[in-house]
């Protein structure tokens, strides 16, 4: 009940995202609800669809209804605010938390299904940035995975850490808690503090294009 | 058999859009025929994709051999005509009639497989955008979702008119007759006035970013 | 077992084109890494996605190892070396040799599974183009379709090719090695000396937008 309820919680921070992403003068509500939900299940619905397993929300619609109340809700949020500079932050800091949830679920999930670990893996990085990398590119923005900081690494260690703490405590919730809460902060702190991977695996050069 | 020769023709329409969307200085036939073809079968590809059901040009090869040859036809008609300017238009009106046409009978196959009105409403929507939307990220313009007109407000409402309709006329094709003229007049007026949403359902202030 | 170990050099054929299209100061090799990936396993994703048959690379993840290792290397190599303008470049030549194997060994495929000749053929262009339209929407590039130079004609004309040679000698490798040949080296001359289709098939009107 409570990862249920977690779950849909995930989805409408996706969603509040792409709302973030998105908007801009003269834009309406309706655009821009689409384009909240198609953050919030887009890296799902991806996942299903490569592992050919019925898709979630086609499955349970309060999926796609909890992202579109979101999206109202932070549509209207936005009109009446003064908020403006922190909007680009706001996004930074929701997407991280998206990230973090949808990727051990998703891995989870996977496992359940069968799957090897590895297989798992690859399916909690498309679930986590798949739809934070389609609201970048239909909002025109450059996408994530190829921002200055850390993007990427927190997740991948984090889903790492996943496993190792899954090992040793097999039944408990413990790992996915940790797991989560450390892909959210080791994402959060890399935002704030501009951290980046140590510069041997940076690329330092000047580049042509 | 009017049914399918009005699906080919959707196809055809979006195709042309697909050409309409990408043609620039240099750009040779092929590159725009495949830009076509994404544009008139991608909507239609992600929902049979997400429906995990067999995709629709893969049964009937036909819908390629239609898009092929109506994106064939515009680049040669473009070659020869004096149209210019009036280029971005045209796209904007073809691309109303496609999304007309596809959101209602997505809406129908969706039903007829047995899935819920909700479910059928979203796959009408990413079946009458999804092409579209893949156009404009492959031709690298804004997408028609984030347009400051009207765009899937007319898509939406004439999918309520639909239901509204097939309730009472269960057995008749005015409900479907009556929806995708809806959508196609709504979808031109926003173009040709500019029609916006009522100003609470828009965001009105400058943003940042 | 030769074609496997060729199926999985083109692979990181396609990844190192992912990095090199991706490179820019200060991107990570995480990021770069999960780019390459895309970029290599991309286009046939989207083949198995579309024809419901299981995805390649989750029956057997070696393909996705061979990536990562290619696209690390290349992130490396880069670092030490000197090469700044020729990035491009090389970008393009590697990005032909995938899609050549990529285009031929698909077409085999979709035949293998039952279906008939223009859905390979279309199998063919998706395998081969997907992962590289990709790369160039998720980096920001004008993707390859609508470059000045031929892109799609070389492919087209390669699996006409390997078709008239399979019918001829059905059990013989030479219409593959032949038509994978003929791909690489006609998009490589395409590149080299900016050919382009005869004019009649290029679009040589000045246009708005």
């Amino acid at each position: 009940m409570i990862e249920y309820i977690l779950g849909q919680a995930a989805v409408a921070v996706f969603a509040i995202t792409g709302v973030l992403g998105a908007i801009r003068k003269d834009r309406d509500i309706l655009g821009l609800v689409v384009l909240g939900v198609i953050t919030a299940i887009g890296g799902g619905t991806l996942r299903d669809t490569i592992l050919n397993t019925s898709v979630f929300w086609v499955q349970d619609f309060n999926y796609i209804l909890v992202s579109i109340i979101a999206s109202v809700l932070i549509f209207f949020l936005l009109k009446i605010s003064k908020i403006n500079e922190a909007r680009y932050r706001m996004l930074l800091y929701f997407d991280a938390l998206g990230v973090a949830y949808f990727c051990i679920q998703a891995f989870e999930k996977t496992i359940n299904l069968g799957y090897s670990y590895p297989v798992a893996l690859i399916m909690a990085m498309i679930t986590g940035m798949g739809g934070g990398v389609m609201r970048d590119v239909l909002t025109g923005r450059p996408n994530l995975l190829i921002t200055k900081e850390l993007y990427a690494s927190p997740a991948l260690l984090g889903i790492l850490l996943y496993i190792l703490l899954k090992l040793n405590l097999p039944d408990s919730h413990i790992p996915s808690i940790t797991a989560i809460s450390f892909i959210f902060l080791f994402r959060s702190l890399a935002v704030y503090f501009h951290l980046q991977m140590p510069s041997w695996l940076v690329n330092k050069r000047e580049n042509d294009q």
